[in-house]
């Protein structure tokens, strides 16, 4: 096995000096994700400024059967990121520039380590809009986010990460570089390897460009918040909505969400009644008329009995502090080490499958506080266990383990996904069988081997070959 | 090998009597596309009723090697279902069912040989919208929609097939069944099998029942017919509309196109001036304020003299018939015996793209009468040239076999697709390395092993192994 200095002085060799780091801070700092449970322990961690010297690196890494770990934002929340066992990572901080813009295509070509908020920023300077929008954005890079197939908040009008790439630049694991689709948006000439890379995490190769669609700006986006009596009813009001408006989002939460958010946020609740769970609908109020449907759908929600009371913003700042009680839940909760899963069904059976959830936690472990909230309108629902206060972290995720067995059971006899849009990585491979079948994940290692025959592209990672 | 007899005995040994058809008519019938270039010379025809006899099918043809063609609608422009090889072919025409429908999850799940248009209907019953459209909707079916990732004209509002998958039953060549995806909105687990399918035209298995989205029907679709002086003026009003409004489409045509439609269905030209270029763009008029800016982008245009003239239509009637100005073209000039073909490039690239073709064929064949038309917004040219009256239709192919080389040529330089939405087939597989690399053309190949070892799923299409 080739030691830490070997590495960089080969690699160095072929992308030039000062590029590979060895010290303990980058072997710390690169070698994990926004995951704790794994140690990392990388060999070396490298810093290629160009597709041609990634493509440098994966030719070496197969040469001498390294095992190779991108690394983008480290946001990941399954440890695809990860590496514990002597990988080689190949961090994108660096390559992170626009190649090129077009307004008429209304496309941009950016470097795979460019930050998710400057893309965001790139768009607006343009009079453009790039969509796709999560909590990390300020550190995840666009690489990272292809990779995962990242979704987020606004995925109900949007789509998710994928529905945004027009082309990927990618260092296959024969070291090989694709240009696929190069932006088309017609393009039917076989199999589309870029929705293959697309939520590969890494395994098939390294994406080092991308060119991404941008879009219109949203214009006067406006929230309601609806308090519900339960469950079925949030779904009267998503229907109800969904009939007449185009929405731009539809999240929910229950009641001890809020609850612990305005107290750890010192927040306003919404309005005084308190309903077991909320509904944050976001759509364009582009003219008064449209302003007026969605308050006809608000009156009609009510009389129904769906909606027990609800506010709705009357400004940009006040669509921002709404969008607070929804977006702090995530921080606010870590405080009390929350064991989290992130899971999906299709939308109409979201009810069922929350209650069959909380059925189970109740009887099996009455202690247990359970925390929901999600991005509803897609079927995505966080669920989150808080540690009671009595048990320590160890015994706490001990039994939480337990839970999970169950909930992935729960999940798969819903037909649902044990990971919406986290990602498999390390965390969920063990997983992985509660969505899919064995025979589809023999075809996925079939497909690994043809892009990655000597197995160094982020290894142990998915699946395992 | 086996005889055709043979084959009936056993297959309906497996999947019931009466389900093998042998007889000269249906090899004939189920042995083609719309394409004519291929002599039909199918083996057999069976009759699959479920995803089930699918599989008893391909279970029985992997084990006598037998080559299975599966046909949907038979209206594929690049003979992707044409049968020449003593096949069996699987005909969907009886899996034409709707499986599920779900209101609240806007999604609807009908086996593979359902007409376009009838699920455009049953989505219209349910008070909702299946938007992919295009001239063939009568005939062709969801199976073959899928297997080709079909587009159409409302592309730049709606994209394409692909984009309304939300699951997939496939059998492989393995002759396994996959449940792909179960109409999940978020699913990251692994890599998307579901897009493999989605434009691989049977090569990996056949398609037996989708589950796709459905969504709010458009309001008020209005139409207006522009007249450009040039192209760059064509690309120009498409910015300015792309701008301040959602385009449902925005297609072009050439004036002798217009001109030859006109004359052929005693139509009235849309407006008294004649320009070199007509852009035809649909929009949702929902409210009052979106005419007035219609309006104010169309003075706008014509002030800065991208346009010369035009209409917008006052009801669906007009819109309608604005839209035969663009949808009989196909119609109108197949009797002059084109030669078509199918391109994209990126939008921003179309009118330096046409202005080459155009000076090459010009040039070099210059009886030649080239007819623009296509879905401009998405970068999508179907190019026409008549055949002139002197010359053969032999002659004339022949002739154009040597135009194909050069205008592929020139769609490569540019960054293009050969086919933009017909797909591949039989028809561009020589041409296929126009468009993707090398490289990529090996990977797929290893991509078509791995799901179909015995090479027994539409052998000979997209690419030989």
């Amino acid at each position: 096995m080739m030691t830490p200095e070997q590495i960089k002085h080969a690699v160095e060799a072929l992308i030039g000096a000062d590029k590979v780091r060895l010290d303990d801070e980058a072997l710390d700092i690169y070698g994990r994700d926004w995951t704790k449970i794994h140690t990392p322990r990388p060999r070396a961690i490298a810093f290629p400024r160009s597709t041609e010297e990634v493509q440098q690196i994966v030719r070496f890494a197969r040469e001498h059967k390294i095992a190779l770990v991108p690394s983008g934002g480290r946001t990941g929340l399954s440890a695809g990121a990860v590496a514990a066992n002597d990988e080689l990572v190949l961090v994108m901080d660096y390559m992170n520039k626009v190649v090129d813009f077009n307004p008429v295509d209304r496309s941009v070509t950016v470097q795979a380590g460019m930050i998710t908020e400057q893309l965001q920023h790139f768009a607006e300077q343009q009079g453009l809009y790039y969509p796709v929008d999560f909590a990390s954005a300020g550190s995840s890079q666009i690489g990272g986010n292809i990779a995962t197939n990242a979704g987020g908040i606004k995925v109900i009008k949007y789509g998710m990460t994928r529905d945004w790439v027009l082309g990927l630049k990618v260092v296959t694991g024969t070291g090989e570089i694709l240009d696929l689709n190069r932006g088309l948006i017609k393009n039917n000439t076989g199999y589309d390897l870029r929705h293959l890379f697309i939520g590969a995490e890494g395994t098939l190769g390294i994406i080092t460009e991308a060119t991404l669609r941008l879009t219109r700006p949203p214009q006067n986006l406006t929230v309601m918040v609806l308090g519900a009596p339960s469950m079925p009813d949030v779904m009267q009001v998503l229907q109800a909505f969904q009939k007449r408006l185009d929405l731009t989002a539809f999240e929910f939460f229950s009641d001890n969400a809020l609850a612990k958010v305005t107290q750890h946020h010192q927040l306003q609740r919404p309005f005084e009644t308190a309903t077991p769970y909320y509904a944050l609908v976001e759509f364009e109020a582009m003219t008064e008329e449209i302003m007026e449907i969605a308050m006809e759908v608000f009156e009609s929600c009510m009389e129904a009995g769906w909606v027990e009371d609800g506010v709705i913003s009357q400004s940009e700042t006040q669509a921002q502090t709404l969008w607070n009680l929804r977006e702090f839940i995530s921080e606010t909760i870590s405080h009390h080490t929350p064991y989290k899963n992130d899971l999906s069904v299709v939308v109409s059976k979201v009810p069922e499958f929350l209650a069959q959830v909380d059925g189970f936690v109740a009887e099996h472990y009455p202690g247990f506080e359970v925390v929901w909230f999600g991005h509803i309108g897609d079927g995505n629902l966080h669920l989150n266990i808080l540690k009671p206060d009595n048990l320590s972290k160890e015994a706490f995720f001990e039994k939480c383990h337990h839970v999970s067995d169950k909930v992935f059971q729960i999940t798969q006899d819903f037909g649902g996904s044990v990971s919406a849009e986290h990602g498999v990585g390390l965390i969920k491979k063990d997983f992985l069988h509660f969505t899919r079948s064995q025979v589809e994940i023999e075809m996925m290692k079939g497909i690994k081997k043809t892009f990655d025959p000597d197995q160094i592209m982020n290894p142990g990672k998915m699946l395992d070959l």
